[in-house]
């Protein structure tokens, strides 16, 4: 009779994965395709076959864990993404990754033992390929091309900032093939919440029912070389100047805006960046993200009449070159609901909350229902290696994950 | 007997100087030991021997011209760099190295053909190595070993943003040996203006007198990694946004002393980097410049109470890792003198000018007495493609520049 791995194991586990481009200061850095992340997918295959599952890659190396009990039947997709920013947090995306896999083998073992019904539905564990997008942009990238949102060979084409392709990086450690993936019934995924609500409220588990409407920009600043000592003031077209008005206007439109807008400047490259030579380009990733849309469309027009005036009062010319917005969308409520009586029924508190940050469950969500599930943070720290979630926190959030995965493979959320 | 190369045959050189990194837009890209900038050493090489010059690289990679007509006496340094900026003009520093050859090349036959008289000192026509400072820093690096302000084995071991040491780009094309250079007796060295006062006074011959002083700073500023779309505006501590700030700063200081302060940032680095991360820390070079050392100082304190100011209003801390300074410093009188006079008697428009940006000469006049001399600069445009000196500007440099080594070579700057 076949056992499953307790709470302990997981733990275990979890600490074994972070070992995998750690950092040394509590973090990990394991950008995607990277050597550390190529590592860690291959001890994440051992585990998943060690367990009985069969792993396959898809054509944009998704790395997928499939635990096929009905022949023949679609899956629920339950996973996150495993590959980090560069000196990041240990739990972003990794926790839900392993939560994924133990709430599968848990399910397997009492499908086995017929401790629970046989299901309606296969599970696929999956490891989204480059969710963060530091290396390979956009992020959400092995996602964005599972739901079609995302032409498979632009993604492939994608280059790092040495010229490595998607494609190269993926077949460097054999993580691609030509399949699509298999077929999503459902989707779920648990994640840390990257915020502090649920940390100020005292809760286990958060419902995630929307996410924040959001408007990228890619600005470019074009001013014009000159020399940095002796060019007249008045007659300089400083690009960086621009591009530091851009980024202290950000900052003033969210404080426009108190708790509502957040603004972002979290990219910025400088050419010639030369230390005596007035920088003629400067490009930048400007962020605005709110849960109220009309306040998003305020900060916006704020955000480009100060552009129009930032042009006159630097004497440069801003060009909105790439720009990606999307509006305020909800999680299917009923994923919601159902999952608000489990976490009744497992004794664990809960709230609904909303998400800021992008996660693959925002892409999933358009093609299949999806739950997606947060455990907290504390004081809210990401993308930083002092992330930390605490053991009990981690542990509800798998048990938690566990009963949502059964009920979706018993059809709950089918139409 | 031995014929001089004419103006037409300067221009003619110049032009072909100008091939090596063109950019195609008029300017270009020869940064130091580059391979546009090893190519043109190698042809510059060939044009000092074919007038019988003897080429020798020292132990900083400087590529000197030795005419040595009075064995074992000390040698008249002129000349300046052939390396550039990324995307620069085709006159600076060119000009100044090629123009130091032509003078030699025509003292050479005048003194051959006995129209001039034998000369006490030598001549060594020198292209210094790394004037610019952008490949490798600091800027200057050729003449600063040579001087000895700067150690041998620390510019060696300079390394590149890709991680080449200074010495592994020398020795890549030759350009190392063991010896110290040849002896000074003085210096001459001749470049285009980087300002416009010449041109509005329409004088072809500017007489240095003096350089700005400047501070140069380099700031970190550290912050503290977060989630850029989720973390609490509050809570953030964005090293770009305090950046950003000082960038903005250094532009307000400048305008607080209208014409007599230049400030500015051409070098800033973001870590990590990524759309979706609040940057931890970002360096920068921050310089302030004036010809009035009052100035100057009201102006240092001005930043350094902006420093403290941005450390609260972005939540930032500024570390203040390196930083370079130097006063008004004059060149010798007797040298700007004697210059008056030649100039004079070519019939050249003349006037004393100072220099805001720093050349070669600055080291050299330290060690020996040195004549600096501009040509004036259509705009002032500088470290820009567009940088442009009309050719009649050139040839009359070329005249004047060899009129002022013949009388330095005649030791009339000696005690």
């Amino acid at each position: 009779m076949r056992i499953a791995p307790s709470s302990e194991d997981f733990l275990s586990d979890f600490q074994t994965m972070s070992t995998f481009g750690a950092t040394g200061n509590g973090g990990v850095d394991r950008q995607a395709a990277s050597p550390a992340d190529a590592e860690q997918r291959n001890w994440f295959r051992s585990l998943l076959e060690s367990h009985g599952l069969k792993v396959k890659y898809d054509q944009i190396g998704n790395e997928w864990g499939l635990l096929e009990s009905i022949p023949g039947a679609p899956f629920v997709v339950v996973g996150s993404h495993m590959d980090s920013q560069p000196t990041a947090g240990k739990y972003d995306g990794a926790f839900g990754v392993l939560a994924a896999a133990h709430a599968a083998f848990r399910l397997q073992t009492d499908w086995e033992n017929d401790v629970r019904p046989t299901p309606k539905y296969n599970i696929a564990v999956v490891n989204w390929f480059n969710e963060e997008g530091s290396r390979f942009k956009p992020s959400m990238m092995g996602s964005s091309v599972y739901t079609a949102k995302l032409p498979l060979e632009d993604a492939l084409d994608v280059t790092d900032s040495r010229g490595i392709t998607v494609r190269a990086a993926l077949d460097e450690h054999g993580f691609r093939s030509g399949w699509e993936g298999p077929k999503a019934a459902s989707c779920a995924e648990i994640h840390v919440e990257q915020g502090r609500t649920m940390e100020r409220d005292g809760v286990s588990i958060g419902l995630v029912h929307s996410n924040w409407a959001a408007n990228k920009y890619e600005f470019v600043v074009h001013g014009e070389q000159a020399h940095a000592g002796s060019a007249i003031i008045q007659d300089r077209r400083d690009a960086l100047l621009g591009a530091s008005m851009l980024v202290v206007a950000a900052r003033e439109i969210a404080n426009a805006f108190p708790g509502v807008v957040h603004t972002s400047v979290g990219q910025l490259d400088v050419y010639p960046n030369s230390p005596v030579v007035v920088p003629s380009r400067v490009s930048l990733l400007l962020d605005l993200r709110s849960a109220d849309e009309s306040a998003l469309r305020d900060a916006d027009a704020m955000l480009h009449q100060r552009v129009a005036d930032i042009e006159i009062e630097a004497n440069i010319k801003v060009e909105r070159r790439t720009s990606h917005a999307w509006p305020v969308t909800p999680y299917q409520p009923e994923g919601v609901e159902l999952s608000a009586k489990i976490a009744a029924d497992l004794g664990l508190s809960h709230q609904p909350v909303m998400t800021l940050a992008g996660h693959d469950s925002t892409n999933m969500k358009d093609l299949v229902k999806t739950v997606m599930l947060f455990v907290p943070s504390v004081e809210g720290v990401s993308h930083n290696e002092a992330e930390y979630t605490r053991d009990e926190d981690l542990v509800a959030g798998v048990d938690m994950l566990t009963e949502v995965v059964s009920r979706l493979a018993n059809g709950e959320l089918d139409d």
